[in-house]
């Protein structure tokens, strides 16, 4: 079940060590924004050599990164068995990372000209994010279902997420996404 | 018609270096990426004193959130008086300077956390991108027309186009942007 999981965050040493790191990178962003988060801040708070951070992340952009990929990988709602609920609820959860403090932070860092060449973290992100509703299209599909298409999910659901998130657009709350799967799932219901 | 133009790039002293330093600004940045543009650099390629650019701008992430907030003035399509051919119009042309060299470094500048304060300059880059389609709508509604509303043009053509640029997805041309435009104004046609 846990497969995906445990391949990104791996037991052992290196695995808790990540763990820590991240988890310290996440609090510090909430705590003080982005801009003021520092590679030997994180160390300090993870209890963790700061020449850890230097080598295998390099940099804070690219650290945080790396939490934008990885941070999903708990957390996610278990499948209901029904289309619009499974949709609902993971498009709720996506909202949710996003809207909490340093959320969109975190998408921000990856998408920011400073890591441009990281196009690797973008696909990542862009993975991660696929992956949290693809299960819910995958279990329609087994049920003899014809769920939309996981691009049509990321244009349609996805999308405007991330750009109201990003452009703190007011009413982006639970009913919007409602509406969002509603839309994709019986078409236009007039316009608002 | 064009007095929003005429706010934004002034005519006069001021606004001739502003227009000179924003073409500096991207054609450096098409040149050798965002994160290569410096300020003195912009400056000695507009011919003007770099303490200029420090008081005015401070930053280059400052100037490369103007620039994509005041690139866009020229160039919009004629309104064909056609809601259909309005929108594709002005997404092809949304979709064309992101897709441009440095066209998504500009909004990666916007969106970056390094300028997670300058809320201004996000509000700015979304009211500019909504300018673009609003004379498509507002052109439409003095025909008697119904067109979609503004919000349900950013969710299903602007946040699509902005997501996939960023994330450079595939398949991202001007059909796509025809799908988009059909799909808002008739409706679903099948699945993808």
């Amino acid at each position: 079940m846990n497969a995906d999981a445990s391949t990104k965050r791996p037991g052992g040493r290196s695995g808790r060590v990540r763990a820590a790191v991240h988890d310290a990178a996440v609090a510090l962003v909430a705590e003080h924004g982005a801009d003021r988060v520092t590679l030997p801040a994180v160390a300090r708070r993870a209890g963790v050599n700061s020449s850890t951070l230097y080598r295998r992340w390099g940099s804070v952009a690219a650290l945080l990164a790396d939490v934008a990929g990885h941070r999903d990988d708990a957390g996610a709602p278990p499948l209901a068995g029904d289309l619009r609920t499974d949709l609902e609820r993971r498009a709720t959860w996506t909202l949710t990372e996003l809207s909490r403090p340093g959320g969109i932070a975190f998408f921000r860092a990856e998408v920011a000209p400073g890591i441009d060449e990281r196009h690797a973290g973008l696909r990542e992100c862009l993975d991660r994010v696929s992956a949290r509703f693809r299960p819910a299209l995958d279990a329609a599909r087994e049920r003899g279902e014809a769920p939309p298409s996981l691009e049509r999910v990321l244009d349609r659901i996805v999308a405007p997420l991330y750009f109201r998130v990003v452009f703190s657009l007011p009413g982006t709350h639970d009913g919007y996404v409602r509406e969002l799967v509603a839309e994709l799932l019986d078409g236009p219901r007039g316009e608002g």
